[in-house]
């Protein structure tokens, strides 16, 4: 066997050390809970998709990993496949694929890796974890499921430690009729250029409206002052109706907002925002769109978009439209790891160590560890046989709270605290830990819906 | 938007149904907290790894798939990653590029994909889900643990809904030690031989032991005799003494196998067998190894192997010998899934639909749900106000046991289970489903240890 040199970490392939670990799979677990209550079935998709199917959004050709079998030859067909980028776009495919057996309206939530080749930086990954939940409908999907959505993730997120949470929404059809109204050549163009509000001035969004809409400064003008409106209620109806624009599809587009902003204000006063500068730049979305952004790190960027979208999942007369959103749970976590944000009252799972006091009698640390075990604690053994100083500093590395040493032939045992020193007599087919509960906290300034 | 075209399943690639993801997820729950329950901690390691690393071990070349991004040129790096095609590998990898960082013995599981380009076949995927376990230690790690890894298998695979499973496990130095004794001139060569026993005649591989391992016939044949030799308790070390060859390194595997096959009699009598067939393929393990098989389904070959490696993380003088397990997920489940062995109660989540009576009145149905979600009850609400019986319906083909359908102003709703008819007032604020248990259960001629 060859020797293994040390490595060094792959930028933009981030992976957590045990304790951050445990804090993730915490984060998943309170995702996929809320998820399953408001029953959405899990899904995974394979990591591959074929390379045309992935370059089908001509603005992401140069984010895909492209495969290929190291003694290929006999197969060329695997030369067509890459890794998806994201989770929609394969959950597209797999409708269509399995439309015949799926239950429509379609619900799932799916928790899994994708990756782009984009060049590293905060918070951008090569490799990142992301949970996506989508309704998909046939034919027709109703406009309550987009009122949903935020709704979900207000809780899902809401019951994490994290610090609050704020979703900002908009329509797309609220703002394409805003432009139409408005007289604006290219109003696809407008879209993309407000989009732009996140990294260029003002000045700059106006520019680009005037050369790629083809606006007027007036139009150009009108533009940002819709894109300046931000209301937590619905007052931005009247906002917008002071620009003077009128076209059907602003009317419905307002409409709609105004829903969901009414159904957000009854389940969770705060959450939401009706924010017009927010357009999302991916082209397929067509009513309804979502950012998310955490109180107090909003420089984070949104950690959580998504919207509904009509043309995604389409094959000849079939049509699928969907509405989903997702988490960008490595970029929320390693920005929150980043900032110090995160702490976790444990690092492994271990709730109790089984001292041995010889290797003799490790079998009778063995039967007591079963014992806690067929009654849901979670325990390991001790690694040898040192002196208990030893071995109870080993439980403290470990970050285990509890050692438990076992009695000599017929006399009980007794379990001590190593935190507080407590130390008792017990009985390990009675005993319950009085607190081993995995507690995650946000620390620091950052500010918390909940402390976990 | 383009429209997108009907797609095929990719061969090799599995996807499962929504109700079959659901087993899935239920394994892999109950894998996940047995290895908790044994102090195992949660781990995740990137899909990709330097090539030169994947290529340590060179028969497995050939299976690499290479990844390249599709506009590169900035970064060569990059053409020097392909994915894992295992989780032990990179496992090891972690080990040394954190171990300044990490607590030894290192305890932790791991669930995720691996890919390998091989040609597909029954139960043979180019991506399929992997469940680890492994221990790690710095300098030397105790022989216990290769005592505690079957037992934990026992436990994590005896608490799924899936036929009884048996443990077959043999050791290195017990057949190393056997052949030196014998005077065989290649040890490794007859090792590999030994290990095609499962594929080729015991003449062929009596031939092999010749032709690779220097054996002379009759080596060859005591070689083949040690081969046959299979028991439940430790009558094995009578039988291999019986064989009249004798060395210190096959003492010393002697006492370790029987001291696992004992320790396993105490703790799950019938789980485990010595089976000195039993030689795994790849080179680095040294010490116990192990397969497994499901009891009246042999013919799918071991779904759960690994064994003791004590020379696979190191780096200089730094050594961390460990010893781990691998369950193959997607080949048991593919496996059993081809055979229609598993069926689940429920295909979603969802326990309640709650109705709506007309579209005026959802949000008191959206009322109803956030009730019951409160409680805990997956819920979601009717996709529209349809007929009664059409919800009813719908309720039924997705799955859900049960019908809410709310009271007008004031009065209660009425809560049906819709595969018995019983129909109740009920109060959504108090009501619990008397049955509302996932259930996975093994159906058709297979045993079980359990129905789930």
């Amino acid at each position: 066997m060859q020797s293994q040199s040390k490595r060094h970490p792959l930028s933009g392939f981030p992976e957590w050390l045990p304790p951050q670990r445990m804090i993730e799979q915490y984060v998943l677990d309170r995702l996929r809970t809320t998820f399953e209550l408001y029953g959405f079935a899990p899904l995974e998709t394979r990591a591959v998709e074929p390379l045309d199917q992935l370059l089908r959004k001509g603005e992401t050709s140069n984010e895909v990993y492209v495969l290929r079998r190291l003694q290929a030859g006999n197969d060329p067909a695997d030369d067509a496949l890459g890794l998806h980028f994201d989770l929609t776009v394969p959950f597209a495919r797999y409708v269509l694929e399995n439309a015949g057996k799926l239950q429509f309206p379609f619900r799932r939530y799916q928790i899994q890796k994708a990756w782009r080749g984009e060049r590293p930086q905060e918070g951008r990954y090569r490799e990142f974890l992301q949970a996506d939940i989508d309704v998909v409908d046939r034919d027709a999907l109703p406009f309550h499921y987009e009122v949903e959505i935020p709704l979900i993730i207000g809780d899902a997120l809401g019951s994490l430690p994290i610090p609050q949470i704020r979703i900002q929404v908009n329509n797309r059809k609220l703002c394409q009729g805003f432009y139409i109204g408005l007289g604006i050549p290219d109003p696809e163009a407008a879209l993309r250029a407000v989009d732009k509000s996140d990294k260029i001035s003002p000045a700059a969004v106006a520019d680009l409206l005037v050369q790629t809409a083809g606006a007027t400064e007036a139009q150009a003008k009108a533009c940002l002052a819709l894109a300046e409106i931000s209301t937590e209620d619905t007052s931005f109806v009247d906002a917008v109706r002071a620009l003077g624009v009128t076209d059907p599809l602003l009317d419905e587009g307002l409409d709609e907002l105004v829903r969901i902003v009414e159904a957000a204000r009854e389940h969770n006063p705060g959450l939401l925002v009706a924010d017009l500068r927010i357009a999302r730049g991916l082209d397929y979305y067509t009513g309804t769109v979502y950012e998310t952004r955490l109180v107090g790190y909003e420089r984070f960027g949104s950690i959580c978009s998504g919207g509904r979208y009509d043309n995604l999942a389409t094959s000849g007369s079939d049509r699928y439209p969907g509405v989903g959103i997702s988490v960008g749970v490595s970029r929320m976590l390693g920005l929150l790891f980043g900032a110090g944000a995160l702490s976790a009252s444990r690092s492994v799972p271990t709730c109790v160590l089984v001292a041995v006091p010889d290797e003799e009698t490790r079998t009778e640390s063995d039967r007591v560890a079963a014992a806690l075990r067929a009654r849901g604690i979670p325990t390991e053994v001790s690694p040898s046989a040192a002196k208990f100083g030893k071995q109870i500093r080993y439980a403290e590395r470990r970050g285990i709270p509890y050692v438990w040493f076992p009695g000599t032939e017929g006399s009980a045992g007794e379990v001590k605290d190593i935190r507080s020193g407590d130390q008792v007599i017990a009985d390990a087919a009675a005993w319950t830990p009085p607190d081993d509960d995995l507690r995650v906290t946000v620390t620091g300034s950052a500010q918390t819906g909940l402390s976990g």
